[in-house]
């Protein structure tokens, strides 16, 4: 105790740079996008799992911990959704300024409101990834059931199904939903060094 | 690149313990609560710089940051001043997963929207601390000139003016908000040694 009773403040400022800097790497958010049943949520976890092993400071946003809490208010009308977006959008930003490399994982199906998520960020911040999976593969996997019960008119506006998802026309990595996990990694791990996000040290 | 080529996925997930152990601390929650200009921002600032200087993962989350990004379309209505303390606490509920030291800086007048944040948390995961500085201090101070506005009737429901604060009853840490900041964080240092939150190595 002895040693914390004279500390003497110095006004400076935390900024990111900083945060970067002691992390030894820079924030930014990876966003996928892709179809209910495409690999999004494996995939941002297991990217996650892989930064972090490396030493990163991650976090993963989804469904899970982002509808039960902060956008437990909304439901499922197009309203509430894009606003669901754009509450994530904004709490990833508020994460990549804390130093952390962010994943989300959400079907965000409409390109305006991928964009306007994409405009909150630096341009080497926001890496939109897209995770490529037929429609007919995402229905079989089927992991939630809800492509059967969208079928059975028990969800209404279902993405994929009654429901658009506009493909995004220019993501930064058009990933293979279909091809092993390994593979869709060793894309992301290259794309976030290309981008100086992260560097591999010999 | 050659040596990210092969990286084979093991399904593990990232969780808080791992981060912490990472990172050499827990993750925790430092509310701040005190009238406009009773130097809750200064000190959630000095704190987050002090413990960064140490080598712990922060965020600050203040009015700044939140009220032109995540809570932009809310306004100073009873309800939106709730939702806006609600969403905070739900932020923040991320970062402390994240394993982030998080220090706000808000008024939050209502012991009962404390509370709800409050009970977001496991017991050790989120202090309350009151910075006591009476609101005659506060409007000599008025750094921001709300006070005076306030008078003249061109802000309504100002806190400690036409609308109440509700001092905290048992806060984690009482502060007085006109000691010398080196004191109050001593204290809050103090605090976080405690609870085993940070640790000094010798």
């Amino acid at each position: 105790m002895a040693n914390t009773h004279n500390i003497v403040w110095h006004q400076h400022m935390v900024d990111r740079q900083l945060r970067e800097s002691h992390n030894g790497h820079k924030g930014a958010v990876l966003w996928f996008t892709g179809l209910s049943g495409s690999g999004k949520s494996t995939l941002a976890g297991a990217i996650e799992h892989q930064l972090a092993s490396m030493g990163s400071k991650t976090y993963l946003l989804d469904g899970d911990n982002i509808r039960h809490g902060l956008c437990r208010d909304l439901g499922f009308s197009e309203a509430d959704r894009q606003e669901n977006i754009r509450r994530v959008g904004e709490v990833a930003k508020l994460m990549v300024d804390a130093g952390l490399i962010v994943a989300t994982a959400f079907i965000s199906p409409f390109q305006s409101d991928r964009q306007k998520v994409r405009e909150l960020f630096s341009p080497n911040q926001f890496f939109e990834l897209y995770v490529d999976t037929p429609v007919s593969v995402c229905e079989q996997r089927d992991p939630k059931g809800l492509y059967q019960q969208a079928r059975e008119g028990k969800i209404k506006q279902f993405t994929g199904i009654d429901s658009p998802y506009e493909a995004p026309l220019n993501p930064d990595l058009h990933l293979d939903g279909q091809q092993p996990i390994s593979d869709s990694l060793s894309q992301i791990i290259a794309l976030l060094l290309r981008h100086h996000i992260i560097q591999i040290d010999y």
